[in-house]
């Protein structure tokens, strides 16, 4: 009988903080053994060349999921998983969002039912919530019990937001439970005070959705919700950071000792207004919350990127056809407000970071790990199973080809949308092979799990030192 | 016939930037001269070995004005404007308070009737908005084309605050005819939870009331009202800054070009926590919101005074009596929530000010005059008439002795006050005359001006350059 | 007899606090009496229309001044006073230099020698120190004694600069005697590390000095010398601010309580680098230290006017001719090393500041005021004196047509210079009369005054509150 | 014949991101396997209940070193390395002293006849330059084929410190080197000046020491050496950074892109003022340059420890006895001047933060595993051979009783010195076991190496990505 079922040969390792060459020798899903040369695999893979990451650990995407408004995603979580793991994912925490008037396990339960029969990859939430009420925060214990221990609440959209003392409400119960509050952080009156005058004043077209967005909308409420956060002393995740401004308070906060951590996303880092204020209906292509900003916001958010203030770079896929399912619903001439808000993205957020990251020499190759893995695992509570190459942890591993180079395609992306936001770029770096728990879910650029082979993974209490 | 009506002989005049010894001659309630030598006087004041200065704007106070709650403050128009008098003051601008379902023209007739028959120093308003009503801002013109320049919204206090939205629209409006407005500023949730919590675990006393009022509520407060001004370019002026950090954001908006002015009280820079904390309801005295801090904080915003972060120190006069009318409304041994919050100091704000800044050698004579005086004047519009000593302006002017010491009693405050929370305190200088558009108000020590010789003054367009 | 020996009728008068309409009687050359309507003038000048300020305090030349390479400034105290008065200055307070092995004594009394016979407007001088040796530092009581209270000491420049030590010196001396150290800061090391390495690699020309300048040496030189002054806490000018970092340092300085003051100068703020970019030896009419930087910073610069972290805009007027007495001193090739530093612009800097401040906007009239002038005069101890429009001050007035629109020429300089750096630039706004203790220098633009009309101002100790 | 020389069982492995189970397979003292059962061990070393860390890298001690002012510390390359390796230390890199007049190669030369013969672990220099002449500078390259290749320079001190121009000059170098450059960052002036009036004053007591050596010495410095790094754009380390100022600095410059890294002490995380005020001479054992601040300091130290600013807990062992070999060298009544700077402290560096940051709860146990060895071995191109257990890395590993008490005492110190600063206090947590390529050098608490056994390890460019 082999020793292992699966022996990753040759490979150049990384971790969050080491670079080596070893084999990898894993059993029952597991990474049990790491050497310079391990022989018995009953299987064997050879990544001579090649490097052999930790997983891609999407922390934020929305994959089959209704928005407040009613509109569903394009991506279930066949597609969404299957998308995510051609982009060098093995594992991603899509959000189970509870509408008004629905409860905690019954909301839970409505994902399982989505989840279980369809992801290709594992998977757990993050648990939305719209309507703390006293039932609802009453019930939020069942959820940790059930290993769900990140909520995302949201400070802007009328079916959706927060107030101040609900906010206060939910921080304090996470905190007491080990859990972790997520944030959309814009100030709503900002939005709607503005988006009025303009849809008044006739201004309709994509590009007023920036306007109506301004990056002080951003700040004012990343400051409001930092400010709640270190009232109650309970740990906070800003979610998608588009402003150098937004990211320095963050930055601050934790230097004052308040555990507030945040990402940003692909679109801050690679796409500009220009985009949006592309002719037509074009720019609805590029239209999301907070919106893209300028080529001098992108400079500093890299920088941030760059200096460890965030501790994720996390896709916020959010896909909506460019028909009448998805950004048209509302017409071919909608107005912005009527336009779903947000990209796809599960599949280039990996290769943009690589390559615009590593393979320029902004950050480490240690630093990709740590922004596309492993600090998401110790963040939303799936450390040590997730995020790492290292005795017992999942064998979750993406192998990747450092010298690939590729044009961004919608082919490449395997989702279930009609455009990428990313097209005809230029990367080098690819994943090629993705495993889950030791099996091959992509394997040199094939399929090769089934629907439903991915797993709910329980997780643990956030590890927020 | 005399050529002057009055003349002040032989004072060492001080404006905001000036110190010179000059003869002041006065007709018609007006400054006409100012020389080395003036005759002619029908009547003289002789100023020698006094500072003839200013009289004192007091820009912030409370005076025969209900509370949200319904309690009248224990002074009126009459004894509100002898006691700024007797504190060196020759006009102010109090508040008149539209509540719910009030509409403007009716708030500042009923003001109108209230103060006219009373005041004995000149006066205009801060027109209060609870309720920004489409009717409301319609009517908002008639205000201005009254000469009430200036609004005055909150942000706590649950029958009073505006949402962010509304405070869009009061700034807009306000900006678009050059009016100024003023917000108290801090977060209404934060104390609201915070509040319910302490009353529900029996934290009564009224130390509980500055827990609930936290630094961070005014912080988050003031950063966001800010931004929202920043947002739509308009000034503000954000009263009674209680924290170096509300400071500190103020004075970096203004660095970035932004026109936001602020103001800071006694009770920040004279008394403590250690006030407030004093055994049984006594500490009731010294509630007012924000709540009065700690020595570190006294010391940052005296850093703050000096380096011209503030446009002036204001009173924050709302007097309570310590009894079944004020302050022990609610019973004797009333939860903080029942306590009027406030404190009387409209007679104190320029002794203290004077004493501790000028003698202590904290500022010059010329800040003090600007904080007392000309930056008020500037900024709500009574500019030139008011707040400085020159060719024609109102002769609103005080002359103190600069050595007289005394100790602070309730006698000298000549208020409807059973209390003064600055009992016992020595201080250095003090007001012995003051004159309002050349009448004698106060005359050394002794009042001389009856009930109603005060006037409206309509104010102009803000000077906020 | 008349009562006054002038009246200036009409006018418009601002100080640095006040505007407002009155006649000035001046009577042995100080200003007596104020008021609506003045008879009894000797003399009158009709200010109907006209704006009547504080003369301007020039606190930044260069007149008949040997830099330490033994270049002698072209004007002399005749055509520097001249230009100073036609430019709306009554007062200048130039530098008398102590090169190596000069004393005390010695160096004030040629400085006499230059200016007595000469000026036509008021002087006094600030007086470099370049060798504090003990001798030296024992006789600057004698400095004190004459009215000179203020030192200007040199961070680079090989023959002039102190090391920190040096500069620790001349600190707690002059902090010791109420004087007050004014300094050019650039870190001496970068720039000779710098120039060093553009000469070895024929980087000649006059754009290469900026390079051999940059804005990193400024910054660095002016933290260390506000940390030498926090240490010994002396009060400190930082002249010639070019960056908004020092800018930044010194508000923030000041804002912790140090007393620490800066000026900037026009050269930074109407000029650029492309100014210094232009082909040949042209750019050498535009080198100076610390060298014009960009439109960005420029933007900054003003920032920091209207916010009032400068005291003053001064001229540093140092005039060289483009020709072989002055900037071609080391032949028409010259490499940026041998060609002199510094522009004149002692007759715009008002007029510039004026245009592009007050009708642009950006400033108030008042705050011009305090720029001009005020401001100087308490910094140099030139107050109660200069400085200011007030019974008692000196009759140094300049009378302005806020109308008069002009375009720059040589021609307007009357100085002795050869060009001017802001040919061509349009103003609007203008100096046409200039009183100097109520003698006409400059009279509906005729020179009236003659060469040594001028004084000397003994000056008191540094009002820096 | 075993498959290992040695396998380590059951321990629990952190490296600086990661924490697991495993054993560990070592052969040619290198890692060769890690596994979650690994047999065939020649030797077995059990770690059941223990921590197996990287051996800690000490970057910052005197060793066998002469002071400038010719005094030879306590401590030679057998008792250094054995206290070091009692401390937790598997690798350390002292500094080889280039004095006025030596060359690199004959200072190189002499280090090695130093440490070859006797050091316990391995190790390599820093090499300090004191002097770059031409001649130096010249010969910086055959450090660097060495694979020496970090420098350290002084900024005070008169027999060692560089002007600004000569550290431009070593920066550059370094950079065009990929080497690393050094500072310890205290204005040499400020020092100087203030002891000179000290000592005139007769202030000579240990305590002055520390007054003469103020906190805004030290950021002036830091901030100086910063604008001189960024100004050529080349990696700067700061050594031992006493003040949370500096350590903001740091973190500004590294936010702002510039490769700039730092450490702190434990000195100035335990000990305070109140140390070196003990009575008498017993204060002169607390002396250290940047010397020892206060609680508050040490507070917002710690913040900066948390919050990812400093790179290493470095120890600045600098062991001069309590005798007239050592800080008694100038007689028992010495002034703090004729007091040798520095204390002991390489055997403690390890236990006192893994005690008060990892017990209490303020850094995680990977931040301590990054702050003791991995960032070090990173920093000073130790890396990958050094500081992580990972495959193909040396066998550098401590072992830890996470669980055991001590007391600090004298003899747990293993090294020449009479006292330890750190006496009586009490820490959690003791390394039981240090390998060094394999090899025990302190096995349970016993010392098994022979002095000689460690080797010389040549390192190459930095990684400070
Ligand atoms: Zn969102
Ligand atoms: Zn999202
Ligand atoms: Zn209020
Ligand atoms: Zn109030
Ligand atoms: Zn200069
Ligand atoms: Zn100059
Ligand atoms: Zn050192
Ligand atoms: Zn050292």
């Amino acid at each position: 009988m082999a020793e292992y079922d699966l022996v990753v040969l040759g490979g150049t390792i990384a971790t969050a903080s080491d670079t080596f060459q070893a084999d990898i020798g894993v059993r029952d899903g597991r990474i049990v053994a790491l050497a310079e040369r391990l022989d018995g695999g009953a299987e064997t893979i050879d990544a001579t060349g090649r490097l052999v990451l930790p997983g891609g650990i999407e922390g934020h995407c929305h994959i089959e999921q209704e928005s407040s408004s009613g509109i569903m995603s394009a991506d279930d979580y066949y597609t969404g998983s299957v998308s995510a793991a051609f982009g060098g994912n093995s594992c991603f925490v899509p959000f189970a969002a509870q509408h008004k008037g629905m409860g905690v396990t019954e909301t839970l339960d409505l994902y399982d039912s989505r989840a279980a029969p369809k992801s290709v990859i594992d998977y757990s939430y993050h648990l939305i919530i719209s309507d703390p009420s006293e039932a609802v925060l009453a019930e939020l214990p069942k959820a940790f019990a059930r290993g769900v221990t990140s909520f995302k609440v949201f400070m802007t959209y009328d079916l959706m937001r927060l107030g101040d003392g609900q906010l206060l409400d939910i921080l304090s119960v996470a905190k007491a439970h080990g859990a972790l509050t997520m944030v959309h952080a814009e100030n709503n009156d900002i939005i709607k005070w503005t988006s009025k005058r303009l849809l008044e004043g006739g201004y309709t077209a994509p590009r007023y959705h920036a306007i109506s967005h301004p990056a002080l909308a951003e700040e004012e409420a990343i400051n409001r919700v930092i400010s709640l956060a270190k009232f109650v002393d309970a740990p906070l995740f800003v979610v998608h950071v588009s402003t150098p401004e937004g990211a320095e308070l963050v930055r601050r906060a934790r230097q004052a000792g308040a555990r507030i951590f945040a990402e940003t996303c692909p679109q801050y880092l690679f796409l500009t207004r220009e985009d949006l204020d592309r002719p037509g209906m074009e720019g609805a292509k590029f239209m999301c919350s907070p919106p893209v900003r300028d080529a001098a916001t992108q400079d500093a958010l890299w920088r941030h990127v760059e200096a460890g203030t965030f501790a994720s770079v996390s896709s916020d896929h959010a896909p909506y056809r460019f028909d009448e399912t998805g950004k048209l619903m509302g017409g071919p001439n909608a107005a912005f407000k009527q336009i779903a808000n947000g990209m796809p993205g599960i599949a280039m957020r990996l290769p943009l970071l690589f390559s615009e990251g590593v393979v320029k020499g902004r950050i480490s190759l240690n630093q990709f790990v740590a922004l596309s893995s492993t600090n998401a695992a110790k963040t939303f509570g799936l450390s040590p199973k997730k995020g790492t190459i290292a005795i017992g942890a999942d064998a979750d591993i993406a192998i990747w080809d450092p010298n690939e180079t590729r044009t961004v395609s919608l082919a490449d992306q395997h989702d279930a949308m009609d455009y990428t936001p990313f097209e005809g770029m230029r990367v080098t770096g690819w994943p090629r092979t993705v495993l889950s728990r030791g099996r091959p879910v992509v394997l040199e650029g094939e399929l090769k799990a089934a629907a439903g082979s991915g797993a709910f993974v329980a997780r643990g209490t956030v590890d927020l030192s």
